[in-house]
């Protein structure tokens, strides 16, 4: 595991986007969502996607000269077509649009349809919350991972969901941005790779039984056979079907909403995976007024942070801390990337003929 | 246990607010509000919720003559000032708007301050649905029963979220309602009634140790000193962090956002809770269009409930389905209601001089 300054990082995306032909502003606003995910400690979508990015691109799933088009617009709503490209972008500039009406109309909402993985969700809640709103962003994952409530086969996606509201201190918004599973996938990579059992209730098997041992749930799960992720909540008595409900919540309001696509219905897997994301902005002048609205969610977060906690030396947090240490600490002390993903991306710049640029510590 | 039809619950709650002097038609919606959740099998929602009007009511805490007023208004959003009254008819008010927005400006967006309990929250998305959009509605809830992931007290509400959306069968709409912690207070009092010990992670301790002993964990929920409720996901493992973060995000969007109340906050315990609510609407017909997204919708349900079950007993279900099976089979069969219930009930009624009609099986 070496580090690498943000800037390196940059580059290195920058270097590897412009060989694939895509256009400058594109390959800007792509790398500045990624880097968001590596500085805050998301590093399964960072620069790490970059090698998924590049499969999809040889496959032709991916048009990367694409750009987002504005199917319907009314002054409240629109609906992007993203033209298979890219998703990043796409949704900037679906949470602007919806951030520009509810300036004007005090609510917007944009859903975006024939996308693609749009890195970490919480990036573009947080645009809103930087605009002094209130930001909420859902999106599609093609990926059959999480098995239903007494299901056995995986179904719907790890269907994100991210909520950002701004405080009275502009770098610490409120940012919840969380899988609507018990875990990400990328828990299992990082078990699998440390040979570290998981906890009961993390991956179920066929028969909905817990499986710990971390091969067997990584590979389980990568096959979308049977088995798979267990919905928020873990398991029945625990109320997993909430999470089960989440999920499918958000595959309605993502995918359903846009026009885009569901996963166990698509009939051809080599085709683009029309992933569909879904952007609200609601500004708080049109209520309580902007700045009452961050007095408010100032004393609530101020209050669970000065929770007396279980263990002195694990303090309650509240969304969005653990990402803004590790902006921190990263912005500081660099991004670590594993070697694995070093040599997966020299490989990503050797076939697309771009300069590798991580070569030092 | 005895059960009753439809009509005498309705008669009865009708009789109780006429003889608080609830208008009529504020009775009629509220009643309508609270039978649903009878006949959905959401006991702690429904008629059993008079009693603790009651005592509101007593303790001067309930302007049971209140009506909402509209306190800001724009093309998209309004701010209603239910002026401590029932929470149920305010909300009816709230949800129309957003669907009246919704209709003409493609999403609606409406708050709630200085509002009560309003009963079962999916009764105000279902009515969305029905009009052929997405409905969103969350509420902050006044005791503080759910403690923080890492934390040793209660500070958040059992914060409901529900979310519902239409099928192509109107009978058969999405609609997931939820408490965003592992369960809801209600099923600790069930434990409690039955000396059924919980399962562990449902509650914990001062120490963040689980509770199991039914009395001890009603009496500390109710207490609300130290431990609680466990947040959805149960245990830090478990990512209750996620609950957590959930359960916030509806603190800010129905409490702050409106200008509502934060329990924890509230420096007089005797004045009325200002309990706040948020309703969002969202019409399909400015995506993917009203009939293509019920399509879109029942394939979704359609393709999860014909999964492959882990118990053939146990069939895999969508949202909604549990509460329209109650709701058939009350209304065939009856809605029971304790002895225990009853007797507070006849109470209420004997202290408030309306007539007892709930005598007969």
């Amino acid at each position: 595991m070496r580090t690498f300054t943000p800037q390196a990082v940059r580059d290195q995306m920058l270097a590897v986007l412009d060989s694939w032909g895509v256009a400058d502003d594109v390959a800007e606003t792509t790398t500045t969502v990624l880097l968001y995910a590596d500085l805050a400690g998301i590093d399964s979508h960072g620069i790490s996607m970059l090698p998924i990015y590049h499969r999809l691109v040889v496959e032709g799933r991916l048009d990367v000269r694409a750009r987002p088009r504005i199917l319907r617009e009314t002054s409240g709503t629109a609906l992007l077509d993203a033209g298979d490209g890219l998703g990043h972008g796409a949704t900037v500039r679906a949470m602007e649009l919806a951030l520009a009406k509810a300036q004007r109309t005090g609510v917007g909402a944009v859903a975006v349809r024939r996308s693609h993985h749009f890195g970490a969700a919480g990036y573009y809640a947080t645009l809103a919350a930087q605009a002094g709103m209130v930001g909420v962003v859902t999106s599609t994952t093609p990926t059959r991972a999480v098995v239903p409530t007494r299901g056995t086969r995986p179904v719907l996606g790890t269907n994100p969901l991210a909520f950002a509201a701004p405080t009275t201190d502009p770098g610490r918004p409120f940012v919840l941005d969380m899988s609507t599973s018990s875990v990400a996938l990328n828990k299992l990579k990082v078990h699998d790779y440390l040979d570290k059992p998981l906890p009961a209730g993390w991956v179920v098997d066929g028969s909905g039984q817990p499986v710990t041992d971390p091969h067997d749930a990584y590979a389980r799960v990568r096959a979308q056979r049977d088995g798979g992720l267990t919905p928020l909540g873990g398991s029945e008595v625990m109320s997993s079907h909430k999470g089960y409900g989440l999920a499918t919540m958000v595959q309605i309001l993502a995918g359903a909403l846009a026009g885009a696509g569901f996963a166990p219905r698509r009939e051809d897997p080599s085709s683009p995976p029309d992933i569909g994301h879904f952007c609200l902005a609601v500004d708080p002048a049109a209520y309580h007024g902007r700045e009452a609205f961050a007095v408010a969610v100032s004393e609530i977060v101020d209050t669970l942070r000065a929770q007396p906690p279980a263990s002195p030396d694990k303090p309650v947090l509240v969304p969005g801390d653990p990402e803004r240490l590790a902006r921190l600490e990263r912005t500081a002390s660099g991004i670590p990337l594993s070697d694995t993903l070093l040599c997966q991306l020299r490989d990503v710049c050797s076939v697309s003929g771009a300069a590798f640029l991580l070569e030092g510590a």
